[in-house]
């Protein structure tokens, strides 16, 4: 089956972060790829591969990069589809706060769908809501999706009430 | 025609920022609605107003908001429609870094698509996008809108040519 | 008993960082609930339970939350009650510093009492000193608890006394 | 009648900052008085002062500094009140991250609780909030204060509305 | 005669700032180009222009750019050449952060030599220190440049001594 | 007079920061002198300077500098006197933050004592405190300063009073 | 023999690092004394304390604490000696920033000589240039720590020598 | 053969950081000396080494320091030849931030070529860079290193597809 997201890192050592974002994608059965491509390492590749990837029937990218992270961004200059960012804090970040900035603070026209530092799993979950816009089925998924997360929470206020720990006054 | 773009801001004082975003998406020819609702003012009305979004046709919301920007997160909570967040650098704001981190640093299970301090303008721009991946027409209007951005550049460059400012050596 | 001060945390895995102000309290004999909910996964359950608070006789909130904080400001958004937020450094947080501005920073018309990084113990104090100020016999528990506090530093410099390190010249 | 709210300033230069603490008392009814005291310029005052403000009737103390803002927490440690701590952007701060950080992180068994930069009608609400623990008339007030910040949410939009920019697609 | 260095910025609003480099270049006596490209605008005009820098007789690159500011280092994995960032606090910037942790923070392989925000004039004396390097004509120009300063700073003092500041004990 | 201060700052536009210490020095009847000086333009001036302060009659060093502001640094590692810096919010300066750390940060054998942010007065006072330890006179100049202190805020206090704001409850 | 210099410490926990700082004094023979005191724990303690220390005979005080960081200030604020404070980064720190800006941010009248995150003994060295500027004997010793600390920069450039790590081109 | 690049440190501790300069620059065949050299502790063997650097041969310096990191602008202003700063995350660095805004922040006149923090290995290809733009052979060594950047990264994909990760949708 082709896929409809394309999930890009910037380097091998990212895959840890980016793994979540392609463990709930096969969750919700989208179809995707995973691909490591260096803005500054492969120019031109990353070049050929954004212009491709509309023409392949990819729909939705999610990049992750850390440092001066400019993977989604340049993907997002190459590209018509919408681009989302994982800022990754990699060890050659400032506590991520350059993985953060290089992919939020794009200028006027590129913009970039930055998610929270290192989630990836919210980068798959933004795809999916996106893709759901024109697919009733998946739209039904991210619906289950959030009636499982309240779910939780549930179970957790239930494990709170175990803990037993309360007012002996 | 039913707005399928429903624009927030957190207050009225939000739209000169936001105002840019209706006007793209005017441009592109997408419905839109717009509304001022306070996550901390009005908390019930934004939970049934989030809620009824997707019945009413909405498919991509805008949310705008300062300091301690909550209004995009309450509603990515509430709707499983995806939610493009507008942090904005209002006069209560801590030079934008209070707006950015609270609406950037959502939980695992509920994403919101931050873009660029005060560009609402990219994020009707990457609403467009969004739509654009089910709709061929609206499609060919983001990529006609990139060649446009291509093009200015060139202007640019060439207003550069005319200031004549050049190697006297 | 009914509890008088309810403590919220954002997820069951900010518990260990709450305990201490359900220690406190009850070392003052102030009755208490903790309950765990999620501002962006229960959204609506968050809104019963806040509106509720009042009624069921709870007079001040400790809420906990890390990242994207939004739990105090929510809960706050919906009681009158005084709002008592815990910016939590969770592993999810950029150093703290979005969970400070998240709860710090609301907008005017409703606050949300800040107390510092991690610090539940000074939150559930807090509650005690507000609720102590109509309240005699918990205002003597709470001049105890400063006079304690006074000995503990006198004992901590007898205790440097005896490291026996002086000058030696 | 004898205040029950004390607001403290650094400096004369700040009073412009905390004068909406005093307008809202005055619109609650509440009952305060205002002085101008700098932990640093006079230490021995303000202790006598703050030894002396549970005596005198004071039930709640709102602070505001700028800069090192060690006011609030010199307060906090000499009084049982709960001491409310407003940091400021005074022209001698660091974009008020100096006195945010100056009274948020009180150490444990003292706490200040702090509210959003310069906003001291917050301080002024938070001080009505906890009064109104123990005053059902109060708390009235500050229902009917939540109800109205509502209203005016909805004039805004009603504003938004006449506006009338709006899909011409 | 064949430009040397070329000076690149992100967008014509860039140019005040950048205007400086070309001056100082232009005392030095050193061939310039100056162009304005966006690497998220026209992003494949920037793969050919980098590219095509060495063939063309360029020696160094001087690129500006604000925000997410990518251009230094999308050209700097794209020639061999040395790269100079000046990162610029532009509108759009957030005090200038994003734009110097864009460019300084460059993964391992693809250095930008960074300078301090807005001194495009220091860009343009550390192309010329490292021309220089080769070519003892241009070496001898920045010794008597520095030479300069230092005699600047004997006019300041000298300056200093007139403003008749002195002790009147 | 022989001046005992020894006043320096990093460039002549720096004076107007700098000028406070020096009328502050005049008020006390310290002998002082003043001089711009650049650690990187006439380093070896610097050195010079630095290393004849002790055999001068110089016994206290202030020196102010902005951006990266290494003045005080380079003199500190010159001279065993003290040298308390000045960091200044110069027109190059990232929001001062460069400046603070840049003369704050000295590593371990080398001190600088760092003041406020542009408070060239506090720098001022210090070196009066410094040499009024042994000084009598000098130091009950620096005993009536501090009772000085405190009557200004007494009539700030009573400015504060003539307002008239009060509870008109 | 009587202490010159007084130590002090927000807590117990503080002496780790405020170690060097006593270990210095006595390597240069210097008279001090320690102890444990928060200005928020036993603060009229502290009035009293920082009242006396000129009587007692101490000339330089040096003052470390983390979080917010009241100590050196408070006891700025009611003695005339120089107050050297040593900013801690203790558990309760956000990564020292708070601790920093609490003690340098001083307002105008009141400055703390402020030293590197954690670094008591520049603060100890500091008080010795202090005292040394009327003690020609304190001053030699001086002179000769600074001739130590070429040395030892010596030894290592030998020691990286020793690496035997050259050029093996 | 005598040393073209020279690279310092501020201390025998920042070797390890630094070492992957030494080690690119072998890997290039670039002839270079490495010394510990303190611009605090041996200012003046600062001064006699930075000015006769060019004299020796020397035509690019790499430095690296941490926290107050002036030893790169020192050197700067002692040479007219190209310096490199490596900004170093020491123990004694508040997470870099003072080491990074030390070097690049220098005046206007005194550029320092700034890389990422802790990247000794980017400094010294920035260094190849340079001595490339006049030696024909080294620019071919600096251009088959950055084809081998790229091969790495095509590895990098390959290897990232036998983890077999994939759409099992």
């Amino acid at each position: 089956m082709k896929p409809i997201v394309s999930i890009l890192m910037g380097s091998l050592s990212d895959w840890p972060v980016m793994q979540p974002a392609a463990t709930l994608l096969n969750d919700f059965q989208i179809s995707f790829e995973i691909n490591a491509l260096s803005a500054h390492r492969v120019p031109e590749k990353v070049v050929d591969f954004a212009k491709n990837l509309h023409g392949r029937g990819v729909r939705v990218v999610i990049a992750g990069a850390g440092g001066a992270a400019h993977l989604p961004g340049v993907v997002a200059a190459l590209t018509p589809l919408p681009v989302i960012g994982v800022p990754i804090k990699s060890s050659n970040s400032i506590d991520g706060w350059d993985s953060i900035l290089s992919m939020l603070q794009m200028p006027s026209g590129v913009p970039v769908a930055t998610v929270a530092l290192d989630n990836a799993r919210n980068a798959a979950i933004l795809a999916a809501q996106i893709l759901a816009t024109a697919d009733p089925e998946l739209f039904d998924t991210v619906c289950r999706f959030k009636a499982d997360l309240a779910k939780k929470v549930e179970e957790a206020n239930a494990e709170l009430g175990k803990i037993g720990y309360e007012y002996r006054g």
